[in-house]
């Protein structure tokens, strides 16, 4: 007797979890077979190219995109506007050492960070002086005066979420500029955000803050930097030279691109899944973010390839302007909530077109454990890790929504290599990784529609 | 009372486990601080170069793996004889579509297989008869006698294991060349072990099966495979001819190289970690399996570095001649038991120089039980996955002596790209990558050596 009942018992969990595993198999199925994902990526990437908010290949990749989705029949495709910053990066970026007595004059591999304000066609000459980072910038407080700042911070070798190491380092890049300018800095550099040693500057944004004068920043390339540390220590009167023609114009109109699958159900309950369209201006955008936007497209032409109906409304998000102001994510929420929109779960992928390993969620104890039940379905396919907190920069401002925030995890190691630089291209992806991660968003959405939240 | 019990039960526990979490955490953080593992691999490929068994360049290897191993001050480095097989690819291979209605006459990108036999300088010109895989050979039978057999069998793409689909796939290259040979075929054409559809033959080894006589093969790349089937589907006369001049000369005299360092306390017990010093005669060699190997030598390197004197006793060995014989891990089993040697454990690294995911394991039960206890102790490095059986061929000659094998398994989705093939060079691996796989094998010794088995 006791027997029947624990059988009993165990028939809707089996039902449950065998139609599941079964859907969910052949949601990887038709992905590692048939998806299309790496060819759009090869055209993002390859005919259109990199995509800063307010660029001509922005606007391009915004019609791109709003061709794909209704070339894979979404039930709507739209357009939802939103005013972006325009940056412009101008002429090819000169940091160049002038007075080393050991190498004479030699130029570093630069590019000027993102927002920054340009130093002008005369540019800026200036005695450099190395910080290891921001805390030492009140140490030094008045010594900065008329010098140009090199923050040369380094991302921690030991630690192994390399994600978590950026995010340490990155503040004097973000916030190097306006730090050193409250005392009277001429301009900065920054080693670039790496663990590796090669010559590749890195980009990425800075923010000013308000009521300090802005001045000129660049990234420099971590040889570069190790070179520079080396020759300070040697000759403390080094001087640099610095041209940037960079400057920030009006905003402009710009939009996200939406594709729905109208629920069946529950049409009211929306779960979104994207990536951030735009991209800094070197490179492709490959890993950051085309990835993510083509894996957010191809998540949602599963469900049609294999005639999945959901009962919730599902949209595949294309973020404008995530690298330099996140208008796109804010405008997003903003509309949601004006429209008083239910949005149950969002997933953003923006770490890469690497294989996945896991599933990052922002949300209640609650929408977090309903998840992790579902961690057995994801394990044959090597998504493994649940633990992590976060979400995605772009979903965060529907956090007040109370919607769950996931984000696709996948093995960012090689990662920082490409970010924000001219090595992010088409071929740094590997289509079978790339297609792990669209079929693993896919399985995800598949069972946050199912199941609900 | 019943809570101090508790607390007293947990204390032996606890500083287990954290002292061990402490000493995992320095391992890794020495690896990736400070190892030269990255720079090693460098000069192993770019300076020896690929290596094939009997070659030059495999003696090279053998001697720059035993000074390297000295110059870490282990406490033993010797070369273990072992003869090998010593086959030669000749010149460049030939793979020519002589008569084909559409493209006229056209050359495959091709390899011959290691031990294949050559065609000779003439060559062979056949009829091409395309085979899904070994499974026809029986079905076609003496249809086959006088053709050139072109396997044409794919590696499953909606395997997630991809050494799985690989194994798999594989018998038509391994056995393909014999079974035809059996109903009378001139030669055979095998398509190219990967998911990818590129240009890039693969080698691999072959084995002619006794009393059966022996035909040249060759390996095609995936493009000319898909090619090449389409084309006979329009004209079902398509000659091909293959032209290869390989031949497998007499055995030759070659080494393991061993590394020790010696046990305080059970010195008698053996725990060996290696990757196979050989490689195919094309690339360089990199994934395939200079990064095992150097992982190896540099697991050892990191006890010396911290000044972790082992209890047990630790080798590095470089096991010679995997890829067409597997004569250096056999005759490493074989003085192992000639001379009575208690192997507890041994762990081979042969799957690419990628981000390690798990360990795979083939022994007991209780043996691999207690090693799967260990498993919290490598999640935070991202090494989650246990479940898996298996070694690795090296060390699967030590099986009956008792001996735990255990292979370290890196995530692998890219290493088909690379396996068998002019593309398996030093860029193709990861520095960070690297440093992770080395220590991770690094912290499995350790516990191994800590806990016995």
């Amino acid at each position: 007797m006791k027997k029947i009942t624990l059988l009993l018992f165990l028939i809707p969990f089996l039902s449950f979890s065998q139609s599941h595993e079964e859907m969910i198999k052949k949601i990887y199925g038709e992905t590692l077979t048939n998806s299309p994902v790496h060819e759009t990526l090869r055209t993002l990437c390859k005919d259109i190219g990199h995509r800063l908010s307010g660029s001509p290949q922005a606007a391009a990749a915004v019609e791109y995109t709003r061709q794909l989705m209704e070339s894979y029949g979404f039930d709507t495709v739209y357009l939802q506007p939103v005013m972006v910053p325009h940056w412009v990066r101008g002429e090819q970026e000169i940091a160049r050492i002038t007075n080393s007595e050991k190498l004479g004059t030699f130029d570093m591999k630069t590019l000027a960070l993102g927002n920054s304000v340009g130093t002008g066609p005369d540019g800026v000459l200036g005695e450099i002086i190395e910080l290891s980072g921001l805390d030492e910038v009140e140490d030094y407080g008045k010594k900065l005066e008329g010098k140009i700042v090199f923050f040369n911070g380094k991302m921690d070798p030991t630690v192994i979420n390399n994600f978590s190491a950026y995010g340490r380092a990155v503040a004097q890049r973000a916030w190097g500029a306006s730090d050193a300018a409250k005392y009277g800095a001429k301009a900065v550099m920054v080693r670039s955000m790496t663990n590796r040693l090669d010559d590749i500057p890195h980009t990425g944004s800075l923010r000013y803050k308000p009521l300090i004068g802005q001045i000129p920043a660049v990234a420099i390339s971590t040889n570069d930097a190790e070179r520079l540390s080396r020759l300070l220590k040697e000759q403390d009167d080094l001087k640099v030279y610095i041209r940037t023609t960079c400057e920030m114009k009006e905003p402009i109109l710009s939009y996200n691109v939406i594709g729905e699958l109208r629920g069946s159900q529950f049409p009211e309950e929306i779960i979104s899944v994207g990536g951030h369209l735009d991209s800094w201006d070197v490179g492709e955008g490959a890993n950051d973010d085309g990835s993510g936007c083509m894996q957010a497209i191809d998540a949602l032409r599963t469900f049609k390839a294999l005639g999945i109906q959901p009962k919730r409304t599902l949209r595949s998000v294309m973020w404008m302007n995530e690298e330099n102001g996140l208008m796109g994510g804010r405008e997003y929420a903003k509309v949601a909530e004006q429209k008083g929109e239910k949005h149950i779960a969002a997933i953003e992928s923006d770490a890469g077109g690497f294989r996945p390993l896991g599933f990052s969620m922002s949300g209640s104890e609650e929408q977090k454990s309903k998840v992790k039940e579902w961690k057995d379905l994801f394990t044959p396919y090597g998504v493994w890790n649940f633990e992590q907190e976060g979400g995605g920069a772009d979903i965060g401002p529907l956090q007040p929504l109370g919607t769950l925030l996931i984000g696709l995890r996948p093995n960012t190691q090689r990662y920082f290599i490409y970010h924000h630089t001219n090595a992010d291209v088409f071929e740094a992806v590997d289509k079978r990784e790339l297609e792990l991660g669209a079929a693993s968003m896919s399985a995800m959405i598949y069972l946050l529609d199912q199941e609900g939240l």
